[in-house]
């Protein structure tokens, strides 16, 4: 059984720079908000593979000592999500292997639908699994592939793997980025002095200042090694089926991908809520820092002043633990805090980016109310999220989502909101120029594009959303 | 000499809570924007008195198990702010010392301008200091008090010091807060379930949920025990002067202090900045998180769009270090990236809460010009700093102040600023009603309230503004 | 290429008892001196089963936490010595691995010899490696294994690899112990309150009060599972090859393994030195720790007085590091210290249990004549090492063994000893009674009963003895 | 009230040498035998002075990184013996501080005892106390002293204190030892390249080849400066009273103090017993390591073999902790081992330096009967210990000590031994040449030479011995 289906990571590859490592640890870091569970680097001079990872947050598995065992011009590096229990650092990525051809290694974003079938097999012909995740059949398929070129066995690995990935793989002497053809999860290709970079989001490429060249296609494989970029298109070719997601949440508002910023992509959407379900309110307040960029625009839209009524601790660490208490339970109250004089007597529309459970949403409602909001009125920024991803986003079961088992009303009383709406499917993807034929919408509307091909797995984890974090 | 005059913290006590450790731990968590250095509980359970201190945030100093150890219905604790060098947990308080009358632990916040002379004229005596911070005095004086009562040799050691303090004492059965004459730094009261709560800022009492009763009085010394709480006024009463840098960037925006809630005063000098110092510019964007109130201000007042040009990284943790790298100093791009598409083409006014020495301000200019910006027009919601604090603000020496040493022009061309303008001084304290009766303004105008007898210090510290921390 | 062909080990296992990870603990903890770099336990609790391994002692890598994590009726440990380098963590073990068949754990003790071909052939069909250690490939040739059952896949597996091995295998429901067949390595079975434990020495049964019932044939592999105790001999009979080194070195002397307590074979030793190999001395004074016993032999039956004048600091650590000193290398002396009382103007029979690189010896002789030794006789307690062993003894390089290099009078020369005598390979055996029937002896004479297959590695590593370790 | 009347340290001092902390850590490295619970070194390099303390190992609280910030060519160090409880840091040692002269930090092996009176003295006069340990007391009275010069301070504050002390203290620029009159704890002067060292014992000088010079002598204060050595002797000259229990139990057998070594002294004590005491027994058999020498004395004069029948396990750490169990009490188990062979059926006579409570003894019994011994003969090396010392050994209140409760028949009934005998107090002053002249008693004979002026405390502590340490 696959513990650990769904994730979301984010990826760096670094080719020909003297500090690879170096350069991987600053592009984890600018992607830290992609996965906060583990971190971890692989590196190569070319004559030997080393990697490094461990639990928690970039800068706190790494310390310059640690970087420095990391040598060599060919690094890449993972982030991943927390989610609950087992054994964890045996997952934690890239993963590195030993087989026929050499070392390997890989870090890879995105979930596989037939990775418990592939593994499986691989299993009944003898082949041994060192971890729960889906990755590690990759790997396998690797090893066991007849093809004799890097790029061509991986093309033939993963042509037999259906799902979400965007990976980057390297040897001792080369490194590989890939892009599954849906095109679920972002990657893309910069440079600089020279060295090439590869990383899930262009934040990185700002950060270590890389130039930006490109994304890299749906269904693309880029080889890097001394010869240059390659390109090879080895799929068949199918519709793109970005994760909308990406904008809606995950992904940094200063990311530009499947095309457009994130922050433009996101203030559009709180324009589109403004025209689409107004608030008859006296100001729009964002549940930060998910909900500001929508509620901006909702507020230029709507001409409703907008205010930060809910003040965010950003202080809020891994490491808190909230102490035995026989008071009370604390819950939101550690991230947020409602400012009783905006908010006193005041009808309120609230903006966030999406509910999940509700359970955060409703504390947030009460937490206003205590504050003295007169109304409480709800703006959601997606539609309402009525089924599970299998593409690499850690929602729960469709069991405990509110959208999944009550309907609007419903939800609205549990959530005691005076009122509640979403943005509906077709005004966002109008909001996406055409979106319906680039985004994939399965968790709203259920239409899977690619069949899932494994047991449904029973995802009783903690779910990734759903609290403010 | 001492070493660490300045310093801007956070103090919290618990009178009679069965829980009061944890309630303590919280208030902590919710005030560690004041400190990050080190963060110290003492505890009582009326025999005994235990402390617990450490170096690094609250959640990372505190587990379940040490608070276990912090017994007993009264606590006390205290954050300390990250200043550089020296024997640091040494000074962590709150500091607890043995004397002839018993046990007392004191949590100070503020900085005393007399310490260095007391100091020697205690050592004189034969008095032994263990730290190299200016609160330890207080306890000695106290030591060495004639009165009797507990109050009596707060107040009798308390007179003798001059300067800034809020701060709580206790002894194994009895809390104490205090807050000097001019009631430089803040300190309130509250009530939760019959125990009282003192802290700096009123957010302790929000996450705690506890009643907000009223700030403790410039000059007024609080005894509570099992008589309940009284109040006393000790001392010779003077004119208050509050610390305006309270408003402009230390306090939680969702606290409220001195009268007023901190997210109000700020959006108003926001707003007062838009008529006094307008800007012809396409953009407003702050300068996030301690320009975006003032910000929010700015644009509504002038009617320019706001966006939120300039992303925050909010993992910036404490443990990241930069790696050795030739490559080139990564500095405010850690912390603060600008959205290409935003800042493009546009003539931006860049929102900040105030300007120290004015390096990080030039990186944003710089960040802002890379990006494509047409126009950049800082504008600073405070006065231009040209002195020192000697009261509680970690600020640098004058010379290293950039209004201190250069005239508006010259700090324009240095920022490489289109323009540069400072909130006047006047526009503040009228946007604060009156402001000038009742705030200090000596970093601006070099009006100190309370000489400095003290010799004044080679500060030459990392100083705590002037980087967006 | 492997990087670890040779290290000593222990391993324990526990089958159906409450506390079995808390069991194999304590005997971790009871065969530490068999390894110091890694511990780690897998334990199941039929429904699953869970992995904790570390670096560095037993009791530093546990704590009560940890073991509560490992929960259930069936455990299996392993300790690791140290040697250099190399991601070391990855090659702790129990190395755990899921296979078509299930979950399965192993801890091996010993050394395989044609591992690296194996490896070679198994990776040419596709097989992934995860560490660097030979044991893995057990686990690959049980995962691809014909046969059905548990035993029968265990020695299909085992029977296509050559070399030294006593291992305790797991699945999530049944205990498997095997012993090769020549037996280099121990490997005893005990009973506690119904539950069974297999352990490398019977120091285990002792400190856990477990009855000893007998040790683990050599070829013999014992199944325990719901229906008892099973005993299988798969293989083909050959001679028993026991480790001399056992006795002389390895094990502690309150275990009883190979038919005798360590102990008596020790003792029996120092007699026969005395007998073949006598010394024209004043005092005996042994090496400690490992030289005491046959240095007690050695006095008693040769009537000179015996003296501890060398004495041992126990608190050294792994931690220890020596300061970056300019003064001098301080070595041997952080350890031993030789009291010149007694050492001075005497003729000293040394008696140490082995030399391997010659150069902590020659400390100790200096160290002697500097505490004013009049004469240094050094006695050996077993023959030169003149080979490396490749049956799990981490002997470095026959080119750095001065029994290789060096005949006996220039040993002598190079030690700087008055004089120096090895107890012969004959007597040796003698004193075990027809030993040479029994015991492997290919370190001293170079007939190495099991042919080396893999390439002979470039054994560059930290050797294992040669310092007083 | 003082929490740590008793303890046992060690303390090393160093002037003049480019590695003085280094050399302090290597010191206290050798003394770790005299205190496991906390370790510190102050360093000096004549303008600052810096102190470093942590509570475990030497090699545990420093690494390399850590003794880089003891810079200077003075230091002094300090190992403080673990007792349970109440803010161990605090009291760690040596204690820094700043007075009117300067900076001062102390390193105190030894106890006091008019300390409580003392401290309740100056805590009238408003003196503030950090720790809970008399040590401060010194620092105190030297801040309060009227005389001018270091070394008259010293002797200021040194007569007026009672008790025991082998102490160092430095300024920033000198180093001072002195030695109580009575001269209850060692201390030792020695010279290495033109620097001088100041330690605990002997062995110091051996680990870091410095010359010994000689002991410094009761009453003795010893000057160090850039003066070179000067000695002063302050006090009222007295009877020496050396603790004989330096000999019998605590410092390492290599040490050379009060004019014999440690293991001259200790195997005399061994051949008096086989004289006063002996034992109808087949074999000598010691508990490790603490009675092997006495009992080689014994086996030696005796005639009866000798054999290391119980067998000690060295990686007993300090970390170990024993888990929760169901099963049993592992207790003395886990550091010693009988080896069947050698106890079955034979008549043992067991030789330990001590009795305290009993209750180990007790089990090592039990442990030699479940091994089979035939009858188990007490000979303890030193008399009955029937009263507490109050000059730094920290012994059980008297009411714990099982030769206070129990006469000798009560006591071997409650040992179940065979027979018991104790060393008499008579032999072995004789054994120690008239050591009745120079040794204190006290614990033997209740004659107590310096009279306890302070209340005698509650002793509810952990006893050193009455374990097997």
């Amino acid at each position: 059984m696959l513990d650990k289906l769904h994730e979301e990571c984010g990826v760096v590859g670094v080719y020909d720079h003297p500090e690879a490592a170096n350069l991987v640890y600053l592009g984890l870091y600018a992607l830290q908000h992609r996965g906060q569970e583990s971190a971890g680097i692989a590196a190569s001079n070319h004559a030997e593979m080393r990697l490094e990872v461990g639990m928690g947050l970039v800068a706190d598995v790494f310390d310059p000592a640690r970087l420095l065992k990391l040598l060599g011009p060919l690094a890449i590096g993972h982030n991943r999500y927390s989610t609950a229990g087992k054994n964890e650092l045996i997952n934690a990525q890239p993963c590195m292997i030993n087989y026929a051809a050499g070392s390997l290694a890989l870090a890879h974003n995105g979930n596989l639908v037939n990775a418990q079938t592939i593994r499986e097999e691989l299993a009944g012909k003898g082949a041994i699994f060192q971890s729960t995740n889906d990755s590690e059949v990759i790997v396998h398929l690797m090893a066991q592939a007849k093809a004799e070129t890097f790029v061509d066995r991986a093309a033939e690995a993963l042509r037999q793997v259906s799902g979400a990935y965007s990976l980057v793989l390297m040897t001792k002497t080369e490194l590989l980025a890939a892009r599954d053809p849906y095109g679920f999860r972002p990657l893309c290709l910069g440079k600089l002095d020279g060295a090439y970079i590869v990383a899930s989001e262009t934040c990185v490429m700002d950060l270590i200042e890389a130039e930006f060249i490109r994304e890299v296609e749906p269904g693309e494989i880029i080889l890097i090694n001394d010869q240059g970029v390659q390109s090879f298109f080895p799929f068949k070719k199918v519709a793109t089926k970005n994760c909308v997601f990406e904008y809606i949440y995950f992904a940094r508002p200063d990311s530009f991908l499947f095309g457009e910023y994130v922050y433009t992509a996101r203030k559009d959407m709180g324009r589109a809520m403004a025209q689409e379900i107004p608030a008859d309110a006296d100001l729009v307040v964002p549940v930060p820092d998910s909900g500001v960029v929508s509620a901006m625009g909702f507020a230029e839209e709507s001409g409703i002043p907008f205010e930060m009524g809910l003040i965010r601790n950003h202080y809020v660490g891994r490491t808190f633990i909230e102490p035995q208490s026989q008071i009370r339970d604390f819950g939101v109250k550690l991230k947020l805090n409602a400012i009783k004089k905006i908010i006193a007597g005041q009808r309120i529309a609230v903006i966030d980016d999406s509910i999940v459970r509700g359970t955060t949403c409703r504390k947030i409602v009460k937490m206003l109310r205590d504050a003295g909001a007169k109304e409480v009125h709800l703006r959601i920024a997606s539609p309402p999220i009525r089924h599970s991803c299998f593409y690499g986003v850690d929602t729960p079961n469709e069991e405990k989502l509110i959208a999944h088992t009550h309907n609007l009303e419903e939800t609205r009383r549990y959530l005691s909101a005076d009122s509640l709406h979403y943005l509906s499917l077709e005004k966002m993807m109008e909001v996406l120029k055409n979106g319906e034929k680039k985004f994939c919408s399965a968790c709203f509307d259920g239409n899977y594009p690619v069949p899932i091909t494994d047991k449904k797995p029973d995802t009783s984890q903690i779910e990734m959303f759903g609290e403010p974090s």
